[in-house]
C-alpha cells in the first residue's frame, strides 16, 4: 500500500513521508533536500529530527513532502531520492521489460554514481557496476541487479521504472574530508599546493601498499611539458596499474622516444624544431608499419617512454580515439561505444584515479566511476576542473597546477614516503 | 641533375639554392625561412633580393642554403618548403608504391594545409583535397594527385616521397588582413568586439549572397547559454548550410525542446531543475525509441530547436561521437575514422567556417580544412583559441567572447546588413 | 556572570552555550558553525533544535561548545560569532582605550561586513558604517558605535575588545536567492546569461525607481571593448549615480573622445593605430594643462565620453590612483588611504553596485561595502570572480561574460523595462 | 635643411627618406615598419636594401616614405621612429621650455623603453634614465638628456618636441633569443617548463656571479602557495637584491610568521582556520604598534619569513600601497607617485627582474624598466602574461606555471648550478 496520498489541505494535496539518515547536517544533505523540495514547488514539514551530538554521530530526519499534484510530487521524490531520501512507506521497485534493443522503457529509473539498492520481494538488493546515467537491469530470478548503459539494453531485460523501491546512499563529505583536506575550494589557484601533492602521493602509496589499483587518465601535455620520465618512474615503481589515454599521449610519447621531440619541440633544450609535426606523423606511421606498440617494443624499435614502460611493466593501457586523431596508432579504439565498454571493464576494481591534463578523457572516466572511488583532477586550466565538478562528478578533488612541476613534486614525495619506511 | 652538391668549403659542404616569391617581407615569410635555416643548423647567403616597392607588389629572393651534412640540408629544405621555398634546380617528385594498407612508405612527403603542386614529367600538377598531415597519392597515369590520410592508404598506391618536386604556396597574411582586421592579437580579451562581430556577419552575408557554403562547428554551450534560438534563426535564414557537432549539442537542444531545460537548467528563468540530468537521458532515450532525430521531427515529437531546424531546412548535419557521450543519439557516428571521412566529404566546398564553444570539434575540423577557408573561432576561454593557433591552423581568427551575446549581436548585424540592401 | 566555565570532564574542560537563529538550515549556517567547532578542535552538543517547517520559518538551535582550553574556546567563539552564534550568557562588550594613533589595542574585535550589534549597559546598539576588517569604536557616552579603520584610530577612542557582547546577524542566502536566481554557481561560463543580465537590468531599474543610488565600479576594458557609449547612455538615463574608477578608465575614455582611439586601437574599425600610446599620454597632458576633467568639459575641450557625461549629469565620480598610472589626471587621488576614506563616504547610501572589468577596484570596494548591498561582478576572466568570492565578499554575484555584449544587452533590457511601463 | 618636402606627384605629395639598420629582417623590424607606413595611409619605396648574408650580419635599408599630407607624414614618422627608422636628412631636435609644472608642452616627444639618442648641435647624446611614456628633458648646457615623467616636469625645463633629431635603437630579438629560447610562444601552457626554469636559474646565477642586481617583483600568492621558504633561501643565498611588493605580500608573510597562517590557511596542513582574516589584521596591527617591520625584526617580534630575511640580509625592499590594502604596514608607501619615484631610483642598476604572481606591480615595474633589462614574468593565469605583452613590455618573457613548484624547481636548479662549480 502506498503512503503517497492526496492530503486533505487544498493547496498541497499530495503527500509522502521520507526519511534521511547519516551525516545529514554536516554533509549538507538535509539542507540540500529541503532546498530541492521547495525549488520543486513542494513544501515540507519536519516531523522528527535527531542530530548527532558529535561530528561522527549520525543524524536522522523524518520529513513530510507536500506537493500540489501527483506529477510534482513524483518529480520531487525523484530528485531527493538521489540524495538519500527514502519513502518510509516501503514498496518494491517496479520492473518493466525492455521492448527494444538499445533503449530503455519510458519512465526508467536513471542512476546516480552513489551506492544504490533496489527492493524486490521485500528484500533490498545492492546494484552492481554502479555508474551514473544508466538504467538498472534485474536478472530473471530477481536476485541480482546491475547498471546497464542505454546502448547495451537487450530486448526483454527487466528494467527498473520510477523511484519507488530504490534507495540511494549518498557519499558523505564528512568522512571523505579527512582524506583530502584541500578540497574545500578546489578551483582556487592561490592555495598551497605542497600539501595537496603530498596527499596525492599518500594515496598512491596507500593504494599500492594495500594491493589496490591506481588509474592514470592523462593527456598529451604530460609529454609536451616534459613529464614523461616522471610518469615512467611511477610506472616502473608500480604506482600506476592502468593507463587511460588517447592517441595523442601515446603518439607524442613515441615521437619523443623515436625523434627526441614532442609536437616539434625538443624537450631537452626547449627549442622549436619545426619538422616536429612531421615527426608526429612519421612516428605513427612507423608503429602502424610494425603492427602496433607492443610489436614496436618487442622488435626493439621502441626503447623508452611511457608506452614502452606500460608494455614492459604490464600496465593495462587503453587508448581511446577521437575525431582529432592523426593516424591513429593501431591500438587506438576508434569506436566510442567500444571504448566506453572496455573502460567500464577496466575500472571495476580501481581504488584511486588521477586525471591530468585532459578534459575529454577525464569527463569520460568521471562518467563511469562510482562515487566512492577517490579522484584527483589536475589541470593548469581552472575551467577543466570547474567543468568536472559541474557535471556531477562531485567526488572529484580539483587541483589547479602545472603538470610537470606537479609530477616532479609527486615523485619527490613518493621518495620521501618510501624512504620513511 | 641535382643542384644539391657538397660545397667546396669545409664547414658547410652541402648547398642548395631556393627561391621564394610573393609578399615575403610583409607576410614574414622570408624572416621565417631565414630563421628556420639558422635554427636547423644551416646557414644562408642571400644571392638576390627584390622587394616590392608598394604593399601589393610581390617580392622575390634567391637564397643559398648551406648545411654541414646531406641529412641536415634535407631537413632544412623540408621545413622551408612548407613556407614556399622552392629549389631552383627543378626536378620531378619521387613516387613509391605503398607496400601495405593503412601506412605510408618511409620518407613520405607530409602535407601542409597550403595550396601545393607536385612535378611529374616536368609538369606541375595541383594536389587535390588539400589537407594537412596527409600524404600525396598520384593516379597511375601520373596526371592527378590528391591528399590521402594514413588510414586510407591502399596497397600499391603511388605516394610522394621527400620534398623534391613539391612546391607550396603559403597563404599570405597581407591579403587576408583586409578581411579580418582584428586578427592581430586574437587572444586578447580587451579588444573591441563589435567590429569583429560585424566582420563575421559580413562573411556570412557575402558567402550566402555568393551562393557559397558556411559551416558551423558548435558545442553544447550554444544551448546552455540560451543561444539556441539565435542559431535557429541563422539556419532558417539560410546562413548555415552545414552543421558539425557532437552528441551533446544535439541532445541538449532536444532536451531543451522536449523539457524546457538544458543540463537541468531552465533556460527561461535560469533556475536549477535538478532533475535535468534525467531529462538529458530521457531525451536521448525517446529519440532512440523513435529511431532518430529525423523520425522524431517527422512524427511530430520534436517541434523546435536547432536539430529540428536542420531537418526542416535541409542543413547537412553531422554528429561525431566521443567517449564522453551518453546514449548516444542514433545519428551519432561513433567511429572516429568514419566521422573524419564523412567530415572530409562535407567540407570540400565550404567557404566560411565558424567554430564556437567546442575545442574537440574545432581542432578536428581545423585539421581537415585547407588554409584558404576562412575560419573564425569563438570561445570565452582563451586557451581554446590559443590551442587552435598553436596547432598550425594559422588561418584561424580567434575571438575571445561569450557565446550568447556573440550570437545575439551577430543576428543584429545580419538584420542590419539585410535591411541595408 | 560568564557562562564560560571549565567543564567537569577531563578532555573538554571549557564550555560555553550559544544560540543560533534564522534560516540556519537552509542558509547552511548551522552546518557551517558545527564544522567550525570541530575544525577548531572543539566539540559540540546540540541541546535543543527547532527547525522551521516551511522555507520561510526561522529555525533555532541551542548548542553547547566544548574546548580543551580557554584559548581554544575563545578562538572557536570568535569564529562562530561571525556566523551569528551568540552566547546565551549575555554580557556587555569590553571597551579599551586606544593607546596610540593608527593602531588598535591588542585583542580588538575585528568586524565582518554583516549587520552587527554590541551590548553596552545591557542594551544592544547597532554598529554604524558597517565594514569588514575594521574595529568598533564607541562614543564617550556609550550610546553610539561605528566601524573604524585601523589607520583612522585616534588615541583615547574606546575600542571593543574580544567577542563578548558582540552579536552578528548573518545575511541569509534564502532571502537573497529570490533576487538573483543565477547565483548558484557563479563562475561557470556555461550558464545562460540572458536571465542574469535581465536581473541586473531590473536591479538598476528598481533602484532608480525607488530613488536609490547605484554605483558603477569599472575598468578601462569598458572603453577598450567599445562599451563607452553604452555606459554614457546609462549615465544620461540616470541609472548610474556614482562612478568609481582609476586613471586608466578616465584616460582611455578621454583619449577616445579626443583622438578616436583607446590604447592605440581605433574603436570604430578595430584597426591598430600604433601611435595610440602617444595619444594616451597626450590626452593626459592636455587635461593636466587645463587643470582637470571638469575644466576640460567647461572649456569645451572635452565634448563626449563617460567622464564628460559624468560632469554633465552630476555623477559623483572618484578616480583612485595606482602605481601603474601614467600622468595621472589631476582628479586622480594618488594616496591610497585618502582614496579609501573618500570611497567610504560615497558608498554610505549605495543600494546596488555593478563591478565590471577591474580586479583592483572591485576588491577595494568589496572590502568597504556592507553585506546587504547587492553586488554583481562581471568579468570575462573567471579568476577575478573567484578572487572576489574567495575574499569574503560573499554577497557578490559573479557573472563571467564579455564586457561589450553585456552592456549592449543591459541597455536593451532597460529599454524593454522602460517601455513596459 | 629638411628633407621633408611635398613630392611632385599629386597623391603623395609629402616625402621623407629614412634609414633602418641592424637585424631588420630577422628581428621583423623592416616588415613592421613597412606595415606601419601602409597602415598609416602612407606608401613606401625601398630605394636600397642590403641584407646580412649570415644571421649575425647587420642589414640596411633606405626607404622613401610618402604621405598625402604633412600631418600624416609626421604621424608615420613618429611611429616608425620608435622602431628605429631615422630620417637621413639629419637635423637637431627641437627644444621648448615647459610653460608649467607637471605637464609637457604640446607636441612633446613621447619616449619608448628603447635606447634613444637626441641630436643637439650636431652631436648625438644618449638619453639617460630611459623609460617609456616619458618626455626628454635637456640640461641648460645642452649636454645631457634624460627621461622625465609628466608629473615631475619643472617649469622652465627644456623638453624635446616632435621626432626630428631623435633616434631609437630597437632591442633586437635575434640577440635576445639566445638567452631565452623558450620565449617564442610565451603564453602556451603546454610547453616544457623545465628548460625555462633552468634558464631563469642561470640568469640569477650569472647576475650574482657578475656582481649584478636582481629584482623580485612578487604578489601575495608567493606566501599563499607556500613558497615563502623558497624565496627566503634565494634571499639568504644572495640571489635577490631588491624586492618590490605590496602590503599584501608583506602582511601575509608576517601573518605566516606570527600565526602560522596566510589568509586563514594553515600552510603546513592546508586546512582552513577561518580566524585567518583576523590574523591578517592582527599581524598588521602589531607591526603598526611597534613602528614597522624593521623594528619588529630588531625587537625580536618577527623572527622568520621573507620580510625578516630582507631586513637581515639588507635586501632593498619597497612596499607600494594600493586601495585594496588593509592597514597598511607602516613601511607601505601609500602615495602612488611617491612609490613610482622611489621605484625609479631603485631599478636604475637592475640587470634581471623576475615578476611573479602580481599583475599590478608587474605592470607598474614593466612601465619603468628599459627594454634591455631581462624580465621573466611568471603567473598561473595566462591573462596576466598576455596583459604584460599587450602593453609594450615586449622584452618580457612569460611563463605560465604554478608559483610554488616554480620556486621549488628554481631552488633545485640553483643548487645544481652551485655544486657544478
Amino acid at each position: 500500500m502506498r503512503a503517497e496520498v492526496p492530503a486533505s489541505g487544498v493547496e498541497n494535496p499530495w503527500v509522502e513521508e521520507v526519511q534521511i539518515s547519516g551525516h545529514i547536517i554536516d554533509s549538507l544533505i538535509l539542507p540540500k533536500i529541503l532546498d530541492l523540495i521547495t525549488a520543486g514547488r513542494g513544501s515540507f514539514r519536519i516531523k522528527q529530527i535527531t542530530i548527532g551530538q558529535a561530528r561522527t554521530d549520525p543524524s536522522f530526519a523524518l520529513v513530510e513532502v507536500q506537493a500540489p499534484s501527483r506529477e510534482v510530487l513524483q518529480d520531487i521524490l525523484a530528485q531527493i531520492s538521489d540524495h538519500g531520501a527514502v519513502p518510509t512507506a516501503l514498496q518494491d521497485c517496479t520492473l518493466v521489460e525492455a521492448d527494444m534493443e538499445g533503449a530503455f522503457p519510458e519512465g526508467f529509473y536513471s542512476t546516480t554514481n552513489q551506492r544504490t539498492e533496489i527492493r524486490i520481494g521485500g528484500r533490498w538488493i545492492e546494484v552492481g557496476d554502479q555508474e551514473m546515467d544508466c538504467g538498472v537491469a534485474v536478472n530473471p530470478a530477481g536476485t541480482e541487479a546491475r547498471c546497464v548503459a542505454m546502448s547495451d539494453v537487450q530486448k526483454g531485460e527487466r528494467i527498473v521504472i520510477g523511484h519507488a523501491g530504490v534507495r540511494v546512499f549518498p557519499h558523505q563529505r564528512a568522512t571523505q574530508r579527512q582524506d583530502f583536506e584541500f578540497m574545500n575550494s578546489s578551483v582556487s589557484t592561490e592555495k598551497p599546493k605542497g600539501v595537496a601533492i603530498r596527499q596525492v602521493a599518500q594515496e598512491f602509496f596507500r593504494t599500492k601498499a594495500a594491493g589496490g589499483k591506481s588509474l592514470l587518465v592523462g593527456g598529451p601535455a604530460i609529454v609536451h611539458t616534459g613529464s614523461g620520465e616522471h610518469v615512467c618512474q611511477l610506472i616502473r615503481r608500480g604506482y600506476i596499474n592502468t593507463l587511460f589515454a588517447g592517441n595523442a599521449l601515446a603518439t607524442h610519447d613515441i615521437e619523443q622516444s623515436l625523434f627526441g621531440t614532442s609536437l616539434g619541440v625538443h624537450l631537452e633544450h626547449g627549442g622549436l624544431a619545426e619538422a616536429g609535426h612531421e615527426h608526429h606523423l612519421r612516428a605513427i606511421n612507423r608503429i602502424r608499419r610494425v603492427g602496433g606498440i607492443r610489436n614496436a617494443v618487442e622488435t626493439g624499435m621502441l626503447r623508452s617512454g611511457i608506452m614502452y614502460e606500460c608494455v614492459k611493466n604490464n600496465v593495462d593501457y587503453l587508448l581511446a580515439g577521437s575525431i582529432r586523431d592523426d593516424g591513429p596508432l593501431p591500438e587506438v579504439i576508434t569506436d566510442a561505444l567500444d571504448a566506453q565498454r572496455q573502460m567500464r571493464t577496466k575500472i571495476r576494481d580501481v581504488q584511486f584515479c588521477l586525471m591530468i591534463a585532459t578534459t575529454l578523457h577525464s569527463i569520460a572516466v568521471g562518467n563511469l566511476l562510482p562515487a566512492w572511488v577517490k579522484v584527483v583532477c589536475v589541470d593548469i586550466n581552472p575551467s577543466t576542473v570547474i567543468k568536472l565538478s559541474d557535471r556531477g562528478s562531485f567526488q572529484t578533488v580539483g587541483l589547479v597546477t602545472d603538470v610537470e612541476p606537479f609530477f616532479r613534486a609527486l615523485v619527490t614525495e613518493l621518495n620521501a614516503l618510501e624512504s620513511g619506511r
